[in-house]
């Protein structure tokens, strides 16, 4: 952390603000410019973090120097955190696929899709029970049936399954069937959620919230991992922006600078990110060429008759096609699929 | 809704959209241009937003021109909304002032800033109890505890106290407390809190998430009303916009906007929307003179020392001093402090 | 400028940095913390801004301590900045309010609005002759021929004007004319044109780029003062978001804001910073309840007629009752109208 | 354009309205719904653009349907524009890599760059005469004498340049040594300088506005059109949003949905896009991958003295390294290098 004074600060101010510091048990290094003085602290001031010298008599700012994500930092732990479920890595050099129905509607729906996905050569399958949507007339998804559902599907196809939890009373039931707790972009900041995700060992993929930055994207993961759970995955999903002409902007440059910043695992998410089933295809194959880890993409075998998120589901062929590009790619950047 | 076909559509791909209509029961309006053929749906077609028309062969894009919110509306109830808390007026000719420090941080703390903003003029007492924090590091809040302090300060100020809530088993604990529930801007779609606080008859003051648009906010709102509670008020609290010298940018367009769209009061919060103490003044006289029914202000005796939100803390005589403004300023745009 | 080495960063890269910044002729402030090394170079280290020392082995990041601009802030000019224009006051106690039609189409339209305003208390009178359009099929105004009607109004009310310039060779025409420059929003960082009319000594008035950020703005005011020129306005004017209820999000927090950081009189324009003219009283009384020195604001007698920006125009009888709100307001920030 | 009438909109304003546009010559369709009067007009209406029909009472909003451009659309030019540069091709299967210094500084420096990325396998060289700045104090570019200098380096080098050109009267100018205008992020909207490079038969390649809109680019690439020029190719650039931890946000959805609307050649900048040299390589792929036509890349020989944009400049050897992956990527998207 370094303070900078305002240009006319005194020294009592200054000296104020260095006792300050010194009486939390900081060393300080003070260096005296032309125009400003600056107070450096010395070690790991995260601590401090809620300490408000903005408001002390001379300051003009406080700039802060270290990230304060921990557990989650490269940091902290230089190589890639790598897991399986069931069966399935993630985080290495293979590629991970998740993909299924926005919201699982009925059996023979969900079974169709999974078994389609799978042969197309998807890894997990995806599937929404509970669903938030931004009108109270929506549907809101099939509840504990559609877990069952899920879980069926598994049985059936062999596939591991992801589906989202969006409450904390909500996490033991859903933990009983899901195999990944997926965390949506509207919840990435619910704490209460992400303790009780945390408080389990069943591997949480979080979704970058629409308008968070990739620094609170990691403090989310860092509730997780505070919690005592290891196996999390970070996911990019397109953020907000002034353009009108797509539902969110896929910031591509999240998938390496997260691959820089974090060991966690990078996905990413091209039919939220776009929100246009034909976007779709050629946003996932930059996301593997700039260095996802795996892909999250919704198919629908009927998107027009879906009862959410139909315009940017892919049919189950369009996804087989998108497959075999990725499949050309992967050994460009290094890795197989 | 209105369906635009694309340019070089066919006669059957248009009568294949309008038979799809018909068969939900709906009547169409055709509208043969030189360059676009446009289907019109007659009637209300909420039931119709989950279809997705604009995957159909032949469509260009489908334009939604109805509000997707109704019992907010003003279409549905023209009058303003009004209702007391405790006998402080909400929502009509006089102004409501919430104040008090973000975090309930001691007994002490809070008794002395309660009977400050008394003083001051502030009608309703705020202070959190259940803190969402970025950092999992960072001071959550005295839960209970705190909820317990915030009685204790109405009981000694007769000053009605608003805090916020988190998560939906978390309601009925707080319920038992507050006189309003604060709904955080980053719980602004945490549906299943929403519909748990709906199934309340406490009063609701939902605050508008960092990216949602006006109209999300009063989906969200509609949310509380739909679970049959009437009495919802509406907070603008500063966006994320590039804007990096602010915490946030308040939207004063919203005030005025918001008090077009819905009968719901339209409160303001100057000190997220700015994030820096010395700008909250004048954007608090700035929300008043565009329409706002009132305010919500962070106010704590040493905000240096404060546990969260320090920065944008008004001192006590800072407050005092704001609230002189604000009565020379109510007469002006027709209302009483 | 203080420099943040990586956490492994080794002493030899350490001592190139410090040797790269000593061999410019500053100073430096090692700082050896227990996380980073931290290099605070001592003295106005402007000169070094282009300097990339982000780029040298084991370099984190570099964090800029000083505003880059100079003569447009408070700390070198720590007065406000007052003027005249033909014996109008900008920048002093008294409120400048600026209006007219957004293109001049008529010298009936212009002599009509020039007196409609006139009476309504404005005290200058704006009106653009040449006209940035974002479509090469839309009227892109009259000229010199408008420079010459508004002229003529000049003469006729005895209002000085205010009207844009689009290109550096423009300067010298659109000179012979007005009184003050108007550098529009998508020609902030015009360059070429900054430096045209910092050369002469007709006022400018500078209004904010729609994504650009309050530094940026003062930086192209910086480019007039940096030419000799001192007759500078800045104007907030509304900026790009998701929002899309308005055509623009009015940064309020703004006007305080740029009050705090430079001495030059600090305008708003609601017009462009809500797009909708019922927005616009609500939000002109806003602005001067947060401390503007003026506003500027588009009139149209006719707005359904009006060549451009005829949405966000109001009536001459809408505005003299605006002008009336104002007058009340003034006496409760301190100020005249 | 759809104009929606209010809700309680009377028989007598549908019909004024209804007048109006009949006055115009328009045909129109009247769609009487349950809870609005929908009123349709017939026929290519982009004449009526300026026509503020939400201004006449009754009218709730207006609805445009066309896009504001026809020239730069593939409805009316549905195949790929492509052309040819001094022998390079741009816009068809061969991807067109341009490279080179964000600025000319010296002759050495321009001609070392100038070999390393033809070597590497560029085959435009790009560099910068003519520089736009944020502050009035960082270096402006070296001016004619650059101009030169790119001249002798086509020379030397055989690769056809590109260049900035920032004002309407450097037009001729800059047009006696370049192969291609680079219309900068900055001059987006710089109306004249589009009049001006259209009325030349030079190539231009239009950079997006850092908050433009892609329909914004587009009606930008029209002015050029407009004025005859149709040898335009335009450039996804990074655009500004909230995400601090980039220069800007690369919007890669932009690739490919400019494809779709236009038959343009489309290009991205990965440097601008991400503002750091490390995210340079993933990016680039990325937009290659996402369907890009072409890459304009910032190469330095020693980005730590450059003196503009070090800081995402790439090394020549990295740059050769991103060709190497940009081959190998190439033939996944049918396209060759």
């Amino acid at each position: 952390m370094i303070i900078v004074m305002k240009s006319h600060a005194s020294n009592r101010e200054i000296s104020f603000v260095v006792n300050q510091i010194e009486a939390y048990g900081y060393r300080v290094h003070l260096s005296q410019g032309t125009e400003r003085t600056i107070i450096g602290v010395v070690g790991d001031d995260r601590p401090l973090e809620n300490h408000n010298f903005e408001l002390l008599s001379g300051v003009e700012k406080v700039v802060r120097i270290l990230q304060p994500f921990k557990l989650a930092s490269r940091d902290f732990h230089p190589e890639d955190t790598t897991f399986e479920v069931r069966g399935v890595p993630i985080g290495g050099t293979k590629l991970a696929i998740m993909a299924g129905p926005c919201a699982v509607e009925s059996r023979s729906q969900l079974i169709e899709t999974a078994w389609a996905v799978k042969e197309a050569g998807a890894g997990i399958l995806r599937g929404g029970a509970f669903k938030p949507r931004s009108s109270p007339y929506s549907f809101q998804g099939l509840g504990e049936d559609g877990l069952e559902m899920l879980a069926e599907a598994r049985e059936e196809t062999g596939l591991p399954i992801i589906t989202e939890v969006m409450a904390p009373e909500a996490v033991a039931t859903v933990g009983k069937y899901t195999d990944i707790f997926q965390i949506g972009a509207r919840n990435m900041q619910n704490y209460p959620l992400l303790l009780a995700v945390g408080r389990t060992q069943i591997p949480v993929f979080v979704k970058r919230g629409m308008s968070s930055t990739m620094q609170e994207l990691l403090m989310s993961a860092e509730y997780v991992l505070a919690g005592g759970n290891r196996n999390v995955m970070v996911c990019e999903r397109g953020i907000r922006t002034f353009e009108p002409a797509t539902r969110n902007t896929l910031d591509i440059n999240a998938v390496p600078l997260l691959k820089q910043w974090t060991h966690l695992p990078v996905f990413a998410d091209p039919s939220h990110g776009t929100g246009k089933w034909d976007l779709v295809a050629p946003t996932a194959r930059a996301c593997i060429a700039a260095g996802a880890d795996g892909l999250i993409i919704e198919v629908h075998p009927h998107p027009e008759n879906a009862m959410s998120d139909g315009a940017q589901s892919l049919k189950p062929e369009r996804f087989a096609e998108l497959v075999c590009d990725l499949r050309r790619l992967a050994p460009v950047v290094g890795r197989t699929l």
